[in-house]
């Protein structure tokens, strides 16, 4: 196997993953590589029953192909917003368990078409993309908010008892617990009853001033590098990207002032943002989500922590930002 | 001060690591945003006094701005790698300390010429950059390593004791001990006396094979994501991006199998790695980094754990993939 194939063993889980949303069957076939890594996968354990070896842990492309239906999700309509780039469609998973008075915000501004034809003013490297109104900074020329809230309350953090936690074991130098709630990394300290959001890579937030309660979700952003983890608990976390990370973040990296683009011709223009609900049936994503609170999960963490083939030094552990739940085309009716 | 440039305060660090890369004075004057953040860092310190308040902890941008030149090292011209890429320069300085076999056919390759005209043939979203000879498979087409060898030992950790390293308060889940060596962010186990170069944001490994001494340094990846920590102590690194991650990052991703490019023409041509000592001295890049075992580094890592301004909850630590240290043109002579 050449280097460029050793690169099947260097990231199980994201190949995975990547495998459920972007591959279709006839094109897995032609992929040599990709089919040299998925023998290997399946075909250990009858190597291991021959060797009569302990059987090797599932890879995550296992668990991912064996995972029963009741395991995966469909996207919930009111909670999923898809926004059309020049680039392509990307979605963004809402998280009204966390900020409710933010999500209710963003589906009024998105219904009322708020977010169309504004832009991406920002893509600083290792940190953020962000969008909004380039004109916001003037209230002269700034959109109107309509009907939304133009004032929020900060919604940082909910509390912790009662939370449905997906628990992780692995420790966290950030917070006491982390898990999995609804399919988002959450962090939480159980003495002071408080959970939120983690920022890690692909999680949206509401950009805000310098007072905690000036965040609408006008102004939205995505994490594109390592977890800013020490933003957690100062800004309001709206959700995730599902789908389209690999376009935001690709996008041309802003000039050295926090990567703001200098020249409006730089900005990437948002042709809509629509709620889910609002799409026509026929042409909403065909996606679904792997429950976080299934054995499949847990098994993608199992496999995460257990790296075979490729891997001389078993790490033994995962992390909260590890990465997120797989996704799956939805199958054809019938 | 609008969300727009509530991100000033989103990121003190890496806003001053850009500040010095980046930023000429006169392009700072003409940056509002940025003009702002730092009359907000640098008046802080006075206010504090008029209030009769304890001093504010000293931003970035101040350290750096304060930084004495002996805090400051040119590059070694030995160990530093220039690829010229269609899209701009790529500096990638280089760890003999750490993988000195590895380095040592580096430079052989890159002073033969190697990797010109060869190019980047994967980019996977939230992992890596991957360069090096597209026809690397087929023994007929691939480039001669010419005099470099064609196998090394792996070079996966090196000895603890007597490393100089400059320790890391932070504790870290992947590891006992952390810390920096040679500006590298570095994991150790002094109980086994192993220490190891960490899979941060932008540093550098070289492709293997299964076979753990099948990496020969002709293919090279770099990290752009979330620390991908499994990697360690299973592939040997050799460097960190210094300067021109934003363009690694940036590329268009690849295809569903691992990133892989699908057509020639997806790929980006190497035009040149050279060597910095093979370059005329007017051509090489004239920049200088903080060194890791100074004053000034050890305050950003206290900047990083004490946030003012805009953030309400001080995150009180950071981590060992936090942020390189930063960079700074170096002043004309006279």
């Amino acid at each position: 196997m050449h280097k460029s194939h050793a690169a099947n063993a260097l990231l199980p889980a994201r190949f995975s993953a990547r495998l459920t949303t972007s591959l279709s069957a006839p094109r897995l076939a032609l992929s040599a590589a990709l089919s040299c890594a998925l023998l290997l996968a399946m075909s250990a354990p009858a190597h291991a029953a021959k060797a009569g070896a302990k059987p090797k842990p599932q890879t995550t492309a296992e668990v991912i192909a064996h995972a029963p239906d009741g395991d995966w999700r469909d996207l919930d309509p009111q909670n999923t917003l898809v926004m059309e780039l020049p680039q392509g469609q990307v979605l963004i998973e809402l998280a009204p368990r966390f900020a409710p008075k933010h999500v209710a915000n963003i589906r009024k501004l998105a219904q009322q078409g708020f977010y169309d034809g504004l832009a991406i003013v920002r893509v600083q490297d290792n940190f953020v993309t962000q969008w909004g109104d380039p004109n916001g900074d003037d209230p002269a020329k700034a959109r109107s908010l309509g009907a939304a809230a133009a004032k929020l309350p900060a919604e940082f953090n909910i509390a912790y008892r009662g939370l449905p936690l997906t628990r992780l074991a692995e420790t966290d130098p950030w917070a006491p617990v982390t898990g999995f709630v609804d399919g988002f990394p959450v962090a939480a300290a159980p003495k002071q009853n408080k959970a939120w959001l983690a920022h890690c890579y692909g999680m949206v937030g509401a950009g805000r001033n310098d007072a905690v309660d000036s965040s609408t979700g006008a102004e939205l952003y995505a994490i594109i590098g390592q977890a800013p983890r020490a933003l957690d608990l100062n800004i309001t976390v709206v959700g995730r990207v599902l789908k389209g990370m690999d376009l935001l973040a690709s996008l041309p990296r802003g000039g050295p002032n926090m990567g703001f683009y200098e020249k409006p011709e730089q900005r990437v223009e948002i042709k809509a943002t629509r709620l889910l609900a609002d799409m026509p049936p026929q042409e909403r994503p065909a996606l679904q989500v792997m429950r976080t609170d299934s054995k499949s999960w847990s098994q993608i963490l199992d496999a995460r922590r257990n790296r075979g083939g490729w891997y001389v030094h078993n790490p033994g552990r995962t992390e909260l930002c590890g990465g997120p739940p797989p996704t799956r085309p939805v199958k054809a009716a019938g």
